[in-house]
């Protein structure tokens, strides 16, 4: 029944949609121009790097800010240093609509990785403003500040956080890894008003938010490998995560030691990695999705020729939309450890595990969004994130919040970082069909 | 047969050596004066530092001469450095006994690795002049010149080469890791004639060596552990090593790819990891001797959280008295890796290999230590030796070689290396026992 009604439900989107979108389309050209300016911006010799709350990001900001304002929106920065660009609706109270993703970038990064949904929004709401459509609602593209808290200051999404009041005051004394300053030095160097964070002024929420919606890059290979622009999330994953893992066995001479006088830390490392890995590949035969990757897996500097390690270390990261996966993975992970431990006289020291919380995407948001899709006209598929993005802290507020991946090569985080512009475009067109279907209304 | 011939000899030759080990012991109080004083000539600050061909070593050389002198050895240093303390036998023209090791340590070294050696040495001749008894042919200690060459010249065993006239000329160029300079600079300031190594003079050869015979301390923990003083080497083993090894996928985002879609090196490496691991305990199952070690087993710098590792980087060492254990390890490492290849989407570039060939010991001086320590009274197992020691080169030169290891604790090539004086003394025992057995006349 479900599916027969989502069938039905499709087909009238469709014919309602396909005239509108025959009225605009995105502004691809301005978008093609913007990633242009950024990549001057932002290149640093190596890749690209807009450091978030300095210098970098700050840049960014004004660029976007400038073009905002030659397209004829409403410009304002927040005081937590969030860039609001806003088409105005026809009802200014109603709930608005946030199409965003960040600017700011990892040192030495990509182009693309938050800049895309950011330069989507525009290419979107330029395409409106040329279609001459008026959305029923406020669109506001939103460029959300610091999205890239694991390269610069170990807070997660205090852009978005401090806008939704859900930020914890205390990280404003975190330190940015590079600068040593703390979050509220930089924000207040990047014009924010810390103060207003401070006294836990809320600025967006789901009364006056109906959905927030980011396009971005998947970072991973699934789409491109399989020819298809555009992925629907389903969901973020939660994590659990060992950052700081310690095999201590013993230093012996590797000519001098027979096998059963070894406590060899790094074999002991790699039989835990290979186990780790073959339950990994059990689950995924049975189907359930999740990612387990020893990040690091290192002897340490006192290892050398002649020697049988005496030490290693390693980083765990396990991430699924299902917690119950990663679960499954830590029991195995506390199931060898010990039988390890016995058979190779070594000891393991797990160290603190950092756990994020995943969040679904919006249901109804998910579904809308196939809806546009296939109204548009375009290939795409559902698929988990693999990282986390602000639509998880959107999310946690309780406002609807929705994920588009696009197509892109070479990963992130590097200077490799690509992306097809027409890729770009059938996620844009994606956007803008969902805008037209749910607040358009001429 | 043998067998009851050997408990024959061994009966008979404890029977007339009993009686001469009551007029003579090895001189420890010498020998733990003698310890003492190294190591405040030698200690840096946190271990023993005595550099081959340098100040450290040279210190070293001039003790044991002076303390020679005292004992009123003749007393000489060859063209290549090795210091010869000599204890004249009746006959001074036969072939004579090669008593020694080194003095040479590696950086922050222990103090017993070599030394105990040549001390051993003084200690056994002292104990036969204070018992008034004259060798047959003399019995020379000496001490050889830069064994440690792993730590500071690319070359092995040039001191007992050199004298050997088997060092590669060419190897007189090769420049110590710390100073940069060559052997042959070190050599002349070290007061060596170079131009003598260069000529190929031929100090010592099967003409004029009846036996060199090497006290080195065990350097594993097999003796310590079964609490027996003394082993006596079958052999010294030959090795096959990769110094460079690396594994080659391709850096990917740990949450965004999915299994299927990884070339994870680390993983790739640790699956080789355990299957050599499993091969070998295979083959000591099976009562084969050999010893199979990840040395260095590593992501590389680019390794980091959120990612895939793209690049790992090993170094094997390989080793076994019997060169069909090493390869049986080898002919197994070639099958694995295009199988871990093909499944895991990586690519091994395992880099040049080293090999070094092993020596048995010779058997006959084998038996007559095996002697001597049933006549003192010694309790003693044959072993293979882990590490390459001086009496490859001169087993390789066609000198009967033996080897006689002593307990110790904690390894060696570290400040905390120790030896008990009682095992030494159970050593040199031997030693005494085994000239008295050989070459006695009084």
């Amino acid at each position: 029944m479900e599916c027969v009604h989502l069938v039905l439900e499709s087909m009238i989107a469709a014919m309602n949609i396909e005239n509108r979108l025959k009225q605009c389309r995105p502004d691809v050209e301005l978008a093609g121009r913007l990633f242009e300016e950024l990549y001057t911006l932002g290149f640093d010799g190596v890749g690209i790097t807009r450091d978030a709350y300095g210098p970098g990001e700050n840049a960014a900001h004004a660029l976007m800010r400038t073009e905002a304002l030659m397209l004829g929106l409403e410009v304002k920065s927040d005081f937590a240093g969030n860039l609001h660009m806003t088409l105005p609706g026809l009802d200014r109270t109603a709930p608005r609509i946030l199409l965003g993703s960040h600017l700011d970038t990892v040192a030495q990064g990509g182009n693309y990785d938050g800049a895309a949904g950011v330069v989507a929004g525009l290419a979107v709401v330029a395409g409106l403003i040329e279609g001459a459509i008026r959305p029923a609602v406020d669109v506001t593209v939103i460029a959300v500040r610091a999205e890239e808290s694991g390269s610069w200051f170990p807070v997660g999404y205090p852009g978005s956080k401090a806008a939704l009041a859900t930020l914890p005051l205390d990280l404003l004394e975190a330190r940015r890894k590079d600068t040593g300053r703390t979050l509220a030095d930089h924000m207040l160097e990047s014009g924010c008003d810390v103060n207003a964070i401070r006294r836990g002024e809320r600025l967006l929420s789901p009364d006056n938010v109906k959905a927030y919606i980011e396009l971005h890059i998947e970072q991973g290979p699934v789409l491109d490998t399989q020819g298809i622009p555009v992925g629907i999330v389903t969901g973020i994953p939660s994590s659990r995560r060992l950052r700081a893992g310690r095999v201590v066995g013993e230093y012996n001479h590797s000519g001098a030691t027979p096998r059963n006088y070894r406590a060899d830390a790094a074999i002991a490392l790699a039989e835990l990695a290979v186990r780790m890995d073959q339950h990994w590949e059990t689950l995924d035969n049975t189907g359930r999705e999740l990612v387990c990757t020893f990040c690091v897996l290192e002897t340490t500097e006192e290892a050398s020729f002649t020697k049988v390690p005496g030490q290693a270390q390693f980083q765990l990261d396990v991430r699924s939309i299902d917690p119950d996966n990663v679960q499954a993975m830590f029991d195995h992970l506390h199931a060898i450890v010990p039988d390890i431990e016995g058979r190779r006289r070594v000891r393991f020291e797990l160290g603190g595990e950092g756990v994020s919380d995943g969040v679904p995407m919006n249901p109804g948001l998910r579904r809308a969004l196939l809806r546009a899709a296939h109204a548009a006209d375009v290939p795409c598929i559902e698929m988990p994130s693999g990282g986390g993005h602000d639509p998880v802290a959107f999310a946690q507020a309780g406002i609807p919040a929705a994920l588009v991946f696009v197509a892109n090569q070479n990963g992130s985080h590097n200077p490799h970082e690509a992306m097809r512009l027409d890729d770009f475009d059938h996620g844009c067109r994606v956007l803008l069909a969902w805008i037209l279907q749910e607040a358009a209304t001429t």
